[in-house]
């Protein structure tokens, strides 16, 4: 099968943009994506849009602004792995040699349900228990204290980090650092989460174009090779006899590392799901950075800040950058790309060659009904 | 590339179901399908989950239910064409060889909205000005009436057609024959179109299994071979000064004959998207049954009648087997493959070899909003 790369990226930064239609948040990123590739709107020959509360053909209301029609557009919705499971789409057609160009956009527009937690399916039993993702995650997060000892501290670290990072991200939400005490001070959610370990709610969009290898070098000196595309479904923890592995996540990452041909020491930068504090160190576990329980110690180590041995979030990550859920697969892409290429500044990661990306969601508690998209990216 | 075949399809009749979740109308139709393959899930390797208005996680949710977990699940949304539309991604996913057997699922459940036309976005301008789909289709309808004489009969007697269809399918949600009588006679909903010209709001849900023609015989004796997976985007109609040809549909069907190497004198049976009775003769025309201006006279021939030379919606259509959006795409499909395998009883067209799907919808007015999906299967 044929191999698919990166040449074009784009976004708008993330934020609140209640007067702006889902379309005029989309344009843009597709604009810059199109300028970044040097590709003309008339060489994209199909187009994969993620959304998850965006509403009815989203894709074609985005290309629609810039009379980007005729191709065929397909929207994907899998919750917070929306556009990362398009791009999975758009490399596959790609790999199978059904298109040689192809367009990923994720946008979300999550000011039009008036701010607060998402808006779940209150059809699922979980939910209307009032496990809201906020609550779920506090649970993973209590149990992960009990288990191995880590302090409300340790979890607020994570928040100190991302938010240092997003204070170099123009696309950020969110772009001052925090302290420790700001973090631990700030207003409770969900014990042990304070806001400041709660992703923000927002807008955003991003888009991603996708080419073959054997074209690549026409468009860009500096493709970044996808070298593993990987989605799944399945559980967000094995049940309440275990509640700090992210199964969906363990699985999914050994099946990337196995498609790439990498492990965990080769990768260079990670933009992965901080939804909440304790996701960051429950990710490193799972994707084989440290040992179970062993979190906090390799935060506190600095391995994961930028400069460190594989730079965990250098955008700021959802708890910085923001999370309009379907755009913010797209968005990982965009920085991971932009590290590859060596175009972060201040907040580079020096020397990054492997990168990866990670979105995950939807599920709630013991149910299946989990989405997992990661992506490994090499220049 | 390689070929792929629908070993398997499933549905459940259409109709209204309040007090079933998303997720309970969905899974039976899945084992319907996967026993009509003969198909274990466990061999099932990727499900592609067609859904416009049914929510967040949808494919999971149907899954979960029956302990389908741990394979890529991909949710996608184009309107009416959304489970189409998960068909030809299931299909690309078979040719290209990622995967040897995929599920397609098409689900909705509109109840949940109380009834009445479809929840718009409002963010589209035409929509705001009162363009519903009623509203929308009666412009054409009254247009085409215009330009080339047909009468209001002319439109009704289309309902007369698929209704009587639907009388002999368990599956459809509308079994009961209705005079040209009746169907003028029946409350007006937006001129010309009365009640019966319009298809109703429903629940349901409909599967399909499709694997690699080299192990399908595997499965069944009679594969129904996919000779035609299009996808594209555009605009219903060209502009005010052409308000009755479906461009898109025009542009899709020259696409999927060109791909299957057929023409419209090949095909036996064909499922197209009467979503009021306009559609069809406008369908007709759009997939060269006929020219310009003829379609009123091609039904009254009984050319497009169960019996004729190609039998238009021989199950009932939108018109009598309803119209639950994300589902309707897939179960066209079941109809066809029923219909290729003589399965039919008193609805079968005679010696039915070739098919044809067609699922359009989203755009509104002259914007580049639509979606159109059309398949082409042999026996």
């Amino acid at each position: 099968m044929r191999g698919a790369s990166v040449i074009g990226v784009g976004m708008i930064p993330f934020g609140k943009y209640p007067d702006r239609t889902l379309a005029d948040l989309g344009w843009p990123a597709v604009v810059a994506a199109l300028k970044d590739a040097g590709v003309a709107p008339g060489q994209i020959e199909a187009a994969y849009c993620g959304t998850a509360l965006g509403g009815m053909m989203a894709g074609q209301r985005v290309l629609g602004r810039i009379g980007l029609t005729g191709i065929p557009v397909t929207n994907i919705e899998n919750a917070c792995s929306s556009s990362s499971t398009a791009l999975r789409q758009a490399v596959m057609a790609v790999r199978a040699g059904v298109h040689d160009m192809v367009l990923v956009i994720g946008v979300e527009k999550l000011t039009k349900f008036g701010g607060g937690t998402l808006p779940l399916e209150e059809e699922d039993w979980e939910v209307r228990h009032g496990l809201s993702m906020p609550a779920l995650y506090a649970m993973r997060a209590q149990r992960y204290m009990h288990e191995f000892g880590a302090t409300a501290a340790d979890l607020a670290a994570v928040s100190v980090k991302n938010r240092a990072n997003g204070v170099h991200n123009p696309d950020a939400q969110m772009r001052s650092a925090v302290s420790l005490e700001e973090v631990l001070a700030s207003r409770m959610i969900a014990e042990p989460f304070t806001l400041l370990q709660c992703c923000p709610t927002g807008d955003g969009a991003a888009a991603i174009v996708v080419c073959a290898d054997a074209v690549a070098a026409r468009f860009r000196s500096d493709p970044v090779r996808v070298i593993a595309s990987d989605l799944t479904s399945g559980r967000f923890m094995p049940g309440f006899r275990d509640m700090t592995t992210p199964e969906i996540t363990v699985r999914g990452a050994a099946e990337a590392y196995e498609e790439a041909g990498v492990g965990p020491g080769d990768i260079d930068v990670a933009e992965i799901h901080d939804a909440f504090s304790i996701a960051e160190l429950l990710y490193y576990e799972a994707f084989g950075m440290c040992g179970r329980g062993e979190a906090a110690a390799l935060l506190a180590s600095g391995a994961t800040a930028i400069g460190g041995r594989v730079a965990f979030n250098p955008s700021g990550g959802l708890l910085a950058k923001g999370h309009p859920v379907g755009a913010t697969g797209a968005a990982q892409v965009v920085e991971v790309v932009r590290q590859l290429r060596g175009q972060c500044g201040a907040r580079q990661q020096p020397d990054a060659k492997v990168g990866l990306t990670h979105a995950t969601g939807g599920g709630i508690s013991g149910f299946d009904h989990g989405a997992c998209s990661i992506h490994i990216f090499a220049r």
